[in-house]
């Protein structure tokens, strides 16, 4: 079957926002045996009635994004139903759905809001529970005279697009291509070890086996080794991959390492806590990202002066002046008095130079010193440099201290 | 001038990798009065053929990555020569060049790598100091039986394409363009309003007007409102906007709510300080991304259990018997306490129920109390509800409060 996708969007043509439709959709189409044959971006307005013409003649799927919205540049609803010749009818409960969520959220009902409840008739409504504008599908026509693909209108936000795609549009999918066919992808998520010594302890020798593909996607302090193969192929290689990644291996699939940590956490009725500086609560973000982590945090403090790190943290002031906040002793203490403070198992911290500014010939932007404290056992504190952007550089020093902290957690 | 993206690459099809290329394109391209009008993703393989017999007609200027390597799924040089009618012919200086390259870096020469300087006759040579493949340029041909766009064959790979489009493409698509055009894109971002709450005030008026174009790009609790057409134009309009959007607009350009409220604390010399519940850390995350941050935000509290909320902050627990965590009392009392014991100009609190679960019929999920302690004048506290996502409800309910401190800050 051929799937093709338009994306449709002059924000994406100007460059504005980068385009993570496509590999959301090739990721979850792969594994029902689907491959994208073709991607198009086009802007809003009249070229998304000539994509879709052109497609809807080529491909047995097609997947539209955007342009479903209620400000006059979204035209796909109107254009595909012309296209497909189905007139457009009110649907009373997608209108309903509307008012109800203006009320919630405290907003009048604006009247152009209502286009966003026509619905072509003969096409079925994806509901959307995280904005107004509902996904649309529909079948397959196939006739001597006639043959439309499956086509399915899907919002362009990706926090509307994702949850649609995975509760309405994968079932619909499922049962289009019958059984599951029998190749599957895995992915090993690695902390701590690069690309190239992933591939040297176990891509290289995998890369020889007939008939299945190795690939690696790289992300800040994190590596996907990804396995494309038969089922029996890769349940066969599990445990060697296991074993070659070794202590590096998070988790299989899409999990994070916060889930992990949050997760082994939960299963030995243990807490955490977080003292940052540098890493300016992103550290106390990620863990509280996963449901369920109050149980395992309880606080956090943002000490990014000096003054609160003193006040708040107890850190001796005469340590401050002799080494700097940016140093071992200050990273330790902080993770110690935070643990102790809480009365929590394990205390996180973080001090450092996240930059542009602030560094020196000792200690360069980037620079940071990174701790954890356990109850009952001494304090570990060491040293990192990761000289990039700010933002990365609070990614990637609370990856280092989660990973640390993984490391204790699953060797206790 | 039409112009056309064809990026090739199953990687890009499966999901492994984002496509960044059309983001830079997209970009650069703009000053120079040139838009995309569209842009393709294509397998390697036989439907690179099919993708540039397309585009060849319809275009002016074809830009297409990925295809020139050494493998034999690489056929983009190949068949743009024969589409053309020019013949390949062994480039002496390329070939040497990739035997450098191969000696520079220890590997042998493989005889495959010569099929890289192949170059089509009239093509002109795009050097890759970065890789092995260098880039192609078939300068524009027009005579009345045959017509071809300005054609460009670029690297697949980020760090060889974007040296190689900055240092190679751009001057010649200068010289293509000539005087820079007067065409310009604003764009207004608001917070606040809806995107058809912002097409009533002002893109409906605007969108009468010829030769300017409307667009909106919305994002959690976010717009942009995106104006393009000639400087003069848009900036006789520009105090209209202005005034129709009024206090919803937080800036111009690519910036952000909360480099706003930074740039606005440091100007007045004011701190603010963070008592988190629900958003745990987002908030003072967010404010520590901006460079500079330090001199306004001193700390940050994450209170996510109760009894850090007593211990912390000095909530009194009989309050949080009587109305609960999630109250007016609490979030008021929260950002008061913050910004007293910190000696701060603003606290800021959030406490709310950010799902998945925890809700109730009086306090369902997605909702959120917020306030703001200002010195010297009463707290605001005030209720909202984000039914959404854990983590989108973290970013909007931290919009909402960052904004509410913006409009303070400007009209004070």
């Amino acid at each position: 079957m051929k799937v093709e996708i338009i994306n449709t969007g002059t924000e994406l043509l100007l460059g504005n926002v980068v385009n993570t439709h496509t590999k959301i959709f090739g990721q979850e189409l792969f594994p029902l045996g689907l491959r994208i044959n073709r991607q198009v971006t086009v802007p809003d307005g009249a070229a998304i009635r000539d994509a879709i013409i052109e497609a809807i003649d080529r491909c047995d799927i097609l997947l539209v994004t955007g342009g479903l919205g209620p400000t006059t540049d979204d035209i796909t609803r109107e254009v595909t139903a012309e296209l497909l010749a189905m007139p457009l009818v009110e649907n009373e409960e997608v209108l309903q759905s509307i008012k109800d969520r203006c009320a919630r959220r405290g907003f009048e009902f604006q009247r152009r809001m209502g286009r966003q409840a026509m619905v072509p008739k003969g096409a079925q409504i994806l509901p959307n529970p995280f904005g107004t504008a509902p996904g649309l599908y529909f079948p397959r026509y196939d006739t001597p005279c006639l043959s439309t693909p499956h086509i399915f209108l899907l919002p362009g936000p990706p926090r509307e697009l994702r949850p649609m795609f995975d509760a309405h549009v994968m079932p619909i999918l499922r049962a289009i291509t019958g059984q599951s066919p029998d190749i599957q992808c895995r992915s090993y998520c690695c902390v701590g070890l690069g690309e190239s010594l992933v591939e040297e302890r176990i891509g290289l020798r995998l890369s020889t086996i007939p008939n299945l593909e190795v690939g690696y996607c790289a992300r800040p302090n994190e590596v996907d080794f990804r396995l494309i193969g038969k089922a029996e192929l890769l349940e066969s290689l599990d445990a060697e991959v296991r074993e070659a990644l070794g202590d590096a291996l998070v988790c299989t699939g899409t999990g994070k390492l916060e889930d992990m940590v949050v997760g082994l956490l939960r299963d030995r009725k243990e807490s955490v806590v977080t003292a940052e500086s540098c890493t300016g609560g992103l550290l106390a973000h990620r863990l509280t990202n996963v449901p369920g982590s109050s149980e395992v945090f309880p606080q956090g403090w943002v000490t990014y002066a000096n003054a609160a790190k003193i006040a708040l943290l107890g850190i001796d002031p005469l340590t401050l002046d002799a080494v700097g906040a940016v140093s071992a002793e200050v990273a330790g203490a902080m993770a110690e008095n935070a643990r102790s403070l809480a009365g929590a198992d394990y205390g996180l911290a973080t001090t450092g130079i996240a930059g542009p500014g602030g560094g020196s010939d000792e200690k360069p932007v980037g620079t940071v010193f990174l701790a954890l404290a356990i109850r009952g056992k001494a304090t570990v504190v060491w040293r990192e440099c990761f000289p990039t952007d700010r933002e990365t550089f609070k990614q990637v020093a609370t990856q280092a201290v989660l990973n640390r902290l993984r490391l204790e957690l699953i060797h206790r």
